[in-house]
């Protein structure tokens, strides 16, 4: 992967800082955040700003270009990746070291006195603006809202906003109506004594009304905007999705509804003026929730009384907890994503000794092995394959100038996941077709007993899952390893592969309590650049935990694994493993054995079959 | 112990939260913290406000009066205290649980469109009057400082503020002079480019000046304030004190010292005019450094754009790092303090089978041991000398009304400590003079279990203590058990037994990482209402970690005890502990043996040291 070269870009972007056509007076950094308008982890191609300017193109990041400077801030995740991908325009600024600046101290360090920061307020979060602007303002700086998307004005070539059809979802994949979603979401609204919520997140939106839709790759969403009234639902949506009829009949457009059910269909470019006469109608005490992390543009609209902004919406936190509908749906879809992954890990052993696997074609075939299953949509994320020094490149997406051969003699990390129209997958399993080091089943073992420690963690309703983190970490620590990721995140019903309010990490301190029918993954790994990345991760289902007491009535909740997946024993180093452990491993493969034994005997793949139990014999301890 | 009666004294204080002699304007609302001008854990008679309206004596609370209410804050450990000792004017406030309202939420519930709210501006830290102000102020109320404590006007037989004498600290109890210290802080005061740095905890002066006082029980501490220049140091402290020469000596009061080190001796009370002087007298850039929990009094006698506050001073974080005199220093404590326990639970096992020894009489007995120590000074906190459901209470300490007689058949739980001139001590140990049952052992050892995964864990350099929190609750929680404290907080070295930054908690999110040299305490507990409470508790130093590898050069931390009080085996369920559990009591017990041993045996305690060398026989593990 060679660098980008920017130097060019970089002199244009410099350039239209001072333009007068763009900025009322100049500005002398410019923030290029990650982000779309929605505040979309993924996003489409024509918001890839900060991958344009800077050649990096891992899901996170920051770019900042002052008429000196040009730095970029991501986390661990992406070192590696974002050094190769950068030109020496770039400074690289690893998030969660020390001595790292964060970017707001940075500025202050390289701006000269009294200096204006552009940004655009439709890509900045409200709360990441008010703290940026209040940093700023006390070193005597100015934040300022540039209207005009600088890095449009010298993006020649920008794809254009797709608008693809929509996929409606009935009761038997959502379990609930949109309109009793919409009665549901108005008695929140009426408990905090707001009169208006703005719908900002695109998954929030697709789950709000039950629709789907493929604008973002790997998200099955659609660029639209919601303001529910307690009267009135207005949709902002382009194109003419609303013309399809199955789409008209699911949203009841030309049905005789109540009119507090009524949908008003509007452009998607009017949200920002039908908020300003939202909140230009206001009277006192008249509130309008909005997520903290929805636009600066946005929120401004809403004059500051009237604003009443939280961490979580009211849908982000009914969206995480799943109903039975679709629980069900999110365990077929785990065991179709089974099936393939028995019917890869089969080919793999195969054909990896030929010498003619390379991390492209895993890849691939894994899809193909997905994509023969029902339902299949498209994939969940871009599948991370990547063998001996590539797994080290924890986000790492194979390209043809990093392809690597799979062989008998390194470690194959697969990250890969499914949108299936009954659910989404993400699975990560750590192989070695050869003879593992002990080095390597040592370290391997570590991750599995984080892994354990965490999906068998009995813990209170009521906890936190940042407080199980460490779970995840504690026989690394003990040998002084660890690894610079979190341990978990949320996971939609045929929706992002990555959602709040609740994770697993030591960073995210305001996420929401755990509660059972919330799905998360447990994903610790343990990383040695330049030689081997290890991953073991499932998509888990919080249940509630029988226990012996019940400490002030308050129940406990564990994890039951929805992903069914053999863990390759050979990489296990069983002495490593209390008995508890083991046993562990020994109770997941036979359930692994029994349902995805049987449904690989359904669907007449019994050479997948054959592989599935050997590869879930049950380990012994040396005693 | 029967509750306060305070219908009187509520209708007096609502009287004067009317009066025009008091108030501008009439408040509907009056608040009344817990803390001093300080912001002091421990306070002084004189300071017990909410104390005296309300009858709750815990350390933590905090009480709010309007026209119609009286409703008071705590946290689980004093909710049965605050129960016992509230009449049923007020209402009981339980933080930490689902449905309980804050402060702001329930203010607004309750009062009148547009009321006024009142606080001391000196007892309210500057953080907690922004974020309460501000909500009061979203929901249409005011937050007003009412210069006049409000309390103070009807508390008419108010004890005097204390002023007594001042101990001085030679090199060999702090390792580091007072000037030395001046000179690190003038140092970090030019890295954050501040002009002045005000030092508010009365912690931080004593500690800063190596002085010692007794003005406020069990913490060795004295009133004053002191403002710190890059050229001036002004102390301001009241008394005779500063007359006694060996202070004078001390303080180099009298010496032809460099102008910058001359300590300025001013009156307590005029702090705040200083401060108004000093904040009238700033040029732009120039910055005042508070920490942000500085009370709001004195916070905004400087105005806003010079202010620079933040959570921990850097006296509170290089307070935190004990070197090497001081650890010596506590190590010496703990020694002495662990003799007296060895004679204490030797005299009791031979008394408590008479049933003559309470509550009471074995908290004396423990100080009377302890009193035979060198250097000892005073208690470091007021005994929890409680025996079966008196256990229960968290932060219980036996008075007449409550004293129980300890019998064979109760749990007996003390937790206690003391000040030395060389260190501070805090240990709860929990015993059972007869024969426990199954079930109060098998507890037990879920809190041992949790006391030792603390105690035993090995982190990176850099680990927040909350990261560990659930390591001491993960066997309780897979019986569905737990505790409604937190796990550890930080130690003083001769100062408070509560301090700040670091601590074990799923509470505190804003801790420093611990660091080598840091104490804090690991005292998991379980607390059956009605029935017994159990606790274990030492007092370990961060050291620095061996581990087999070293991820990224980072190094790793772990515990060594400073506390060597054997943990009664007797109510060890052996066959519950893994066998590296079992090594860890047993390690630990031998250590106890050979260090507590050779001090009894120095000072001729042979019983005791008998005492010491049963309780020490290691546990064998049904294999």
């Amino acid at each position: 992967m060679s660098p980008k070269i920017t130097t060019e870009l970089l002199k244009q972007l410099r350039q239209v800082m001072k333009s007068p056509k763009y900025v009322q007076e100049p500005v002398q950094a410019y923030i290029v955040p990650s982000g779309d308008a929605h505040q979309s982890e993924y996003i489409a191609p024509c918001d890839c700003r900060r991958a344009f300017i800077s050649g990096f193109d891992g899901s996170a990041g920051t770019a900042i270009v002052t008429e000196q400077h040009a730095a970029m801030w991501t986390d661990g995740r992406y070192f590696l990746q974002a050094a190769h991908q950068m030109d020496n325009n770039w400074t690289l600024m690893k998030m969660g070291l020390k001595d790292t600046p964060t970017q707001e101290d940075w500025l202050v360090s390289v701006l000269p006195e009294g200096s204006k920061v552009g940004v655009d307020p439709f890509i900045i979060p409200a709360d990441q603006w008010k703290r940026m602007s209040k940093a700023l303002r006390s070193a005597g700086h100015d934040l300022v809202p540039v209207k005009e998307n600088l890095i449009d004005t010298i993006w020649t070539d920008c794809p254009q906003r797709p608008c693809k059809p929509l996929i409606t979802l009935d009761l038997s994949y959502t379990g609930v109506s949109w309109r009793d979603k919409i009665v549901a979401l108005r008695s929140k609204m009426a408990e905090r004594k707001v009169l208006w919520f703005v719908v900002t997140a695109l998954d929030e939106v697709a789950w709000l009304f039950n629709l789907r839709g493929s604008d973002v790759e790997y998200n099955p969403v659609f660029f639209a905007y919601a303001v529910i009234g307690m009267n009135t639902i207005r949709l902002f949506i382009d194109g003419d999705r609303m013309m399809d009829p199955v789409v008209r009949e699911h949203l009841q457009l030309d049905s005789n509804l109540e009119p507090e059910f009524k949908i008003q269909v509007m452009p998607y470019g009017s949200i920002l003026s039908d908020l300003q006469a939202v909140g230009a109608d206001l009277s006192p005490k008249e509130k309008v929730w909005l997520s903290d992390k929805a636009s600066y543009a946005l929120t401004e609209a809403i004059p500051k009384a009237y604003q009443y902004l939280t961490p979580y919406t009211p849908i982000c936190i009914a969206k995480a907890v799943k109903n039975a509908s679709e629980t069900e749906g999110m365990r077929r879809a785990h065991i179709k994503d089974a099936v393939a992954l028995c019917e890869l890990f089969n080919w793999l052993e195969k054909e990896v000794p030929k010498g003619t696997v390379t991390e492209i074609i895993a890849a691939d075939k894994a899809e193909e092995f997905r994509s023969q299953q029902k339902d299949f949509v498209e994939l969940s994320f871009a599948t991370i394959s990547s063998t001996g020094p590539n797994g080290a490149i924890i986000h790492y997406k194979p390209v043809p100038e990093t392809n690597r051969t799979l062989s008998v003699n390194e470690i194959y990390l697969l990250d890969s996941g499914a949108q299936y129209k009954d659910g989404t997958t993400d699975v990560t399993r750590t192989m070695h077709f050869g003879t593992p080091s002990a080095y390597e089943k040592e370290c391997f073992t570590y991750v599995l007993k984080g892994h354990i420690a965490v999906s068998a963690a009995i813990f209170p309703n009521g906890t936190k899952g940042h407080l199980l983190d460490s779970f995840a970490r504690s026989a690394l620590w003990d040998c002084g390893l660890d690894y610079l990721h979190g341990t978990g995140h949320g996971v939609g019903s045929f929706l992002n592969v990555h959602e709040g309010p609740c994770g697993i990490s030591y960073k995210t301190f305001a996420d929401e309590p755990l509660e059972a029918g919330m799905i998360v993954s447990d994903e610790p790994g343990y990383y040695e650049d330049g030689s081997f990345g290890i991953r073991i991760e499932n998509v888990v289902l919080v249940i509630p935990a029988e226990t012996k007491y019940n400490f002030k009535n308050r129940g406990s909740l564990t994890f039951e694994p929805l992903t069914l997946v053999p863990i390759q024993t050979k990489m296990i180093d069983v002495n490593l493993l209390t008995q508890k452990e083991c046993d562990w491993v020994n109770n997941y493969h036979q359930k692994c054995r029994e349902v995805i034994g049987a449904e690989l005997e359904r669907q007449g793949r019994h050479e997948a079959l054959r592989w599935l139990i050997r590869e879930t014999e049950p380990l012994a301890r040396v005693q």
